[in-house]
């Protein structure tokens, strides 16, 4: 494999000057430049990014922590960081924090051992704390924490708001929110019950909290305590989820239980994954911009590593994307 | 930050023995090894991955490659193989290949760059040939390639014969397979086609391919191709899907169309996804051992590192989940 040696030999230059032109150092002319290239071309020359990192003590790899890697929410977020990441010249190091909240500890002496230039972490149940520590920006996704570099968020209060508005906006009278609270984490869906109760309190339309836990969010797995819910309240007519996959269940019971979607029960859902789209009928839902957050991630990540300072609150605007579960066109 | 050089210090060893010790090395006594570890503890001492990488010439990291990150399918192969290779040491670098067949040769120089210990391929539209030069096991996974170490599979083939077996069991005597067939890559379903064929043909039921598109698959959408399937052939009773993501757009286009599932038409998917458990109704699939086969190609990988002989093609079995889209009791 040919080294920086063999390219500076090959180009008639000192070692030294071929590496400030690698790291665009200092003056170089058009002519030594295009020399190196040409004598990188020809050697296919790759520069060693593990020798790279060693003396820059950052590699050029960011460290992803997600709770749940096959949600379909995290997998979107997964995808489209992935893609900022790599426009940018970065490496996605991945890691899946579900039910490996003991081994935090783990994952922050990998990304120690690893060098990583900076870490994105999306998952709630994560110590920040611990990963302030390590010295290198951290940003975090969907989760605002004071002394974090920089978080960036879609406005739950106003997807909340939103689902409220549209639903009470087609006669609904008793609507229940099937929530991903924890008592112990704060959770995105935290702000979207804020926003939620604002509107129905003001338009005075009774409401009711259904709480989700966290094992019901690891298995994805919300049929029960959808069943139990119509049991409890048949006089419902309306219902906000605050996840597509939720939403997505919601259907299946009232199917089970008989009651139309959206002639007896109108349903919105939260993210706008594919899911919403790939139900029957479609589920109406708060579109979070993920590709822009993954974008402003990554901008503010980078930013970070190269040392300018970062808005350390970012949030994102929601729209209200309108299908067959609230609109009977639409199915 | 603690080095090697303090832990031998504190340890009373010189670093030699420390470095030994570390890397499980000639005879330690039990006193040595227990005071380094004492030292390392008190310390704070993480080894420098990087540089070991550097000293090894090859790091703890291991490259995938997916075709579609955010598809159901590859999100929980991810998922597994994140888990797999997690209890074994290793990381896991992401790479998303879709859209990106020209930037082949970008990821195989990181892969390079990076002094990957190992690669894992999921997409068929990269050419294994190019990574072949890299001088790393390659496994590929759902795909089977002369020349690279290992491929893991699932019976494809069987898969295809238990879904048309079922089908013509529940009295299905005009079946469409909606297929994520290929004209210029191999693709797992064409094996899927194989097996339904056979069938078929052996108990002399009509049959219809509609060969979906790269196209489709990126966008995750067929609903056009699905609706087109119907009108051009209003008698189907039955439908084969080679996804689960296929599967709940023929779910859509039936009620759209005013066929009931599964009292008209008789759906069996591919897969296994949560997908196929979040439509209404659920779907039968052909469920795939996604975590055994991440099992599988992360230990084939770590053996083949390790300078072990792996067997070069292995074919895991699939099985029929029945659901609701073929079985009326089951809704």
């Amino acid at each position: 494999m040919a080294t920086l040696k063999d390219v500076a030999k090959k180009a008639g230059l000192t070692v030294s000057t071929v590496s400030r032109i690698l790291n665009n150092r200092g003056y170089i002319s058009d002519d030594a430049r295009k020399r190196v290239y040409d004598a990188i071309k020809e050697l296919d020359y790759h520069p060693n990014e593990v020798a790279r990192a060693l003396q820059n003590k950052r590699s050029k790899i960011i460290a992803l922590i997600v709770p749940h890697v096959k949600h379909p929410y995290f997998s979107s977020v997964i995808s489209e960081i992935e893609a900022q990441a790599f426009m940018k010249g970065y490496r996605l190091l991945i890691f899946n924090s579900r039910g490996r909240e003991e081994k935090e500890k783990e994952i922050l002496d990998i990304c120690k051992e690893n060098r990583v230039a900076g870490i994105i972490l999306c998952s709630g149940t994560v110590n920040v704390r611990l990963f302030e520590d390590i010295g290198v920006p951290l940003i975090t996704y969907e989760r605002y924490i004071d002394g974090s570099t920089a978080s960036v968020e879609c406005d739950n209060i106003n997807g909340g708001e939103l689902a409220a508005r549209h639903l009470i906006g087609l006669g609904c009278r008793k609507i229940i929110m099937i929530n991903g609270k924890s008592s112990t984490v704060s959770m995105p869906a935290d702000l979207r019950w804020v926003g939620f109760t604002r509107i129905c309190k003001a338009e005075g339309i009774s409401y009711i909290e259904i709480a989700a836990e966290p094992e019901d969010f690891n298995s994805m797995d919300y049929l029960e305590k959808i069943r139990n819910s119509f049991s409890d309240h048949p006089d419902v007519d309306g219902v906000f989820a605050s996840s597509d996959v939720i939403a997505s269940q919601v259907i299946q019971i009232c199917r089970e239980i008989g009651k139309k979607i959206p002639e007896d029960i109108k349903l919105v859902g939260f993210d706008n994954t594919k899911i919403a789209s790939l139900t029957t009928p479609q589920i109406t839902t708060i579109h979070q911009p993920v590709d822009d957050m993954a974008k402003l991630a990554v901008g503010l990540l980078t930013d970070s590593i190269e040392g300018m300072t970062v808005p350390e609150r970012s949030i994102l605007p929601v729209s209200l994307i309108v299908r067959g579960s609230t609109d009977k066109d639409l199915l």
